[in-house]
């Protein structure tokens, strides 16, 4: 990909982002679901704009993820995260659980084989943090108590799908599944989070102390940039994914006294690379899937549309694992935890490179991460306390309200 | 190049930059010679960290480059560039006329045939408008009379460099050069940059009053740097480079009652590419071209070396083209027109391909651009006035003195 091919990406996915995101905004949504249909106006189903398959696009994205779960970690109290651990930790098995079982099960009523299946019932087990903690940032509602379940959740719900990739991948490929890697993989997984808070917890003052002390430029945002991605490089060498590696220098350097300015000091580059991602989650739809008049995919839009309601319900109900708390923060926490986004997808590749999934099942799949990626951000601010945009913290007013000239802090605070 | 070989190479160029940047500052050079010396350090004659060559580093360290060139357009004035005009246009003329002329001597002295004459002349004409513009930011000069002829003789002088190659590249195809060609040429390449200016600032303000009206975030960033990307695509468009289109694109904003506001919008951004760029000019310096024990590599080298005189001595010569003023300052103006960057390695690429550069003689070229682009810096800060850090206006100071917090211009305002 050549700067001028770049150009022509990043003018069309910055121009859908906001565009579209100022729409969702008026209309009461969250901008991040702007930002997606913004994605699907330039991509494959729309204008062509924007190759998402490139690789150029799909690293650019992965970085504005990684900065995204950099930036939720940093206005993550560990403390208050822990406190909500078992609650978490119930939510996000369950929500492994059910979605599995009622996954395998729609692949045994139309009596599929049953590695394919397991594959199906695999690829409704993820959650999206990403999705969900934009979706929630956008609404003000980072600091809730739900929030944190679903956060807590959510990165242990990532945890077991790469373990649960691991197997399936394994299974797929023919491989004999042992209890003892099913352990060792589980160990490295959550081991290297404890490792990574602990010494990262030890490590992280020092090294701020001593490149505050250099006269470069900017130490202070290099140190935790490169912080965050020396966390995210080991995250993904211990079998993890790289968020959780960033996610997990967020909540180290949250803990730091300089917690605050390191935010403003990421923010701006954050808001550069992470609507490449969202808009790019848009772009990789194809509507050509829904089409049902088109006989030879009706089948596998009737299978989509019914992983689709339990991929839906599946989560609904594992959020009833939380505390016993009022029904509707059980409710939130379950619709937080629905979006599959490109987590889902993963798995439908996996399995329609090992040839267990058939290009219909994989489009299948595809349905279902699609409806449950687009209708969690509207079914999260139907159910929250509807908030005036003076009462709204979002991750970009902690940052605009500490700006000096206050033009931003005036935009944003315009009445609706 | 997936995300974590994109990790390992931000954060090889991050450590690189920040830490040679940091020693140069300590030894009293401009911080971009330590972040290029730290390249060789991490590049292919070092660690080979970074592979300078991998089309990701390459596109993002020309979006560093289109960043820079915006921001110091923001820094610039365009009556005072427009002023120095004459002098500009003096300059570069002679600074691509004097080396041509002597490189085509070296190839003529060496008996090589015409057309590789004519390419080596053509190597020795370019600037590097991004090393020289750094240089001056780094030692705070950038608003000096000096500055505005080197950046304005820069601008023109690559677009004399691009006219030039296009005809030489027309020569190594074996196609025909008619008068007509080369006027058309010219006249697209200079017509854009004077539409750019006249369209962009009738357009702009009105651009701007439009996007601040929208509630979504940050949406004066993003309507200028989406304005600079746009600019650059059409700078492209008409054949010319894409740094063109957004220095132009920085230069009309600089004219709104915003440019303020953009530029310190702009800087994190850019401060996070701009590195990519110049970590990745040291990341390509192949150091075994030098080696004098190697029999077969000598005669180039000497080439080379004669190369790197003649290069140096005819951009010095061309300085004097500028006003009559005090000789120093002819030779500043001269010393900064003297590194020829990337733009004459494309040069000497365009040859290797078409075949009139054999692998010898393009090692010569690759040693009088290595060697031109890491004596400027020291040779302008021997040049300039000594500054103390505290009389320093770099782009960094007119950013963090803004900040609301003063920790980062605590940090810049340390005493030497």
């Amino acid at each position: 990909m050549t700067i001028t091919e770049l150009l022509v990406a990043l003018l069309a996915i910055f121009a859908a982002a906001k565009l579209f995101g100022e729409l969702a905004r008026r209309i009461g949504q969250p901008a991040v679901l702007g930002e997606m249909a913004g994605g699907i106006v330039i991509g494959v189903s729309g204008l062509h704009l924007v190759d998402a398959h490139s690789p150029l696009i799909h690293v650019l994205s992965e970085l504005g993820v990684l900065l995204l779960l950099f930036l939720i970690g940093l206005e993550t109290d560990i403390h208050r995260l822990l406190a909500v651990g078992r609650a978490s930790a119930a939510v996000a098995v369950a929500g492994v659980l059910l979605p599995f079982a009622a996954g395998y099960g729609v692949g045994a009523l139309f009596a599929l084989p049953t590695a394919v299946s397991v594959f199906l019932g695999a690829s409704l087990t993820a959650t999206s943090v990403a999705i969900t903690a934009r979706v929630l940032s956008d609404l003000g509602q980072l600091k809730s108590d739900e929030a944190q379940v679903i956060l807590g959740a959510a990165v242990i719900d990532d945890i077991l799908g790469l373990i649960l990739l691991t197997l399936v991948g394994a299974m797929a490929a023919g491989r004999k599944i042992t209890l003892i890697g099913v352990g060792k993989t589980f160990g490295i997984a959550f081991g290297f989070v404890v490792f990574a808070i602990v010494a990262g917890s030890l490590l992280a003052p020092r090294l701020i102390a001593l490149m505050t002390r250099l006269r470069v430029t900017r130490a202070l945002f290099f140190t935790s940039i490169m912080f965050a991605f020396a966390l995210a490089y080991l995250a993904d060498l211990a079998g993890s994914a790289v968020f959780i590696g960033s996610f997990a220098a967020g909540l180290v350097l949250a803990r730091t006294d300089r917690a605050r300015d390191i935010e403003r000091e990421v923010y701006p580059i954050a808001q550069f690379f992470i609507p490449i991602f969202f808009v790019a989650v848009g772009a990789n739809v194809d509507l050509t899937q829904l089409n049902p008049f088109n006989r030879a995919s009706r089948q596998f839009l009737v299978i989509g549309l019914l992983l689709t309601l339990v991929a839906i319900i599946g989560k609904l109900l594992a959020g009833s694992a939380a505390f016993a708390g009022r029904p509707l923060r059980r409710l939130v926490i379950g619709a937080g935890m629905i979006p599959r986004g490109e987590v889902g997808l993963i798995f439908a590749q996996v399995g329609l490179t090992a040839g267990l999934l058939s290009a219909g099942l994989y489009s299948s799949v595809a349905l279902m991460v699609m409806v449950t990626t687009f209708v969690a951000p509207p079914l999260l601010r139907a159910m929250l306390p509807c908030q005036t945009p003076d009462e709204v913290s979002t991750l970009s007013d902690v940052v605009t309200e500490t700006m000096s000239d206050g033009t931003e802090a005036q935009v944003e605070e315009r009445p609706r």
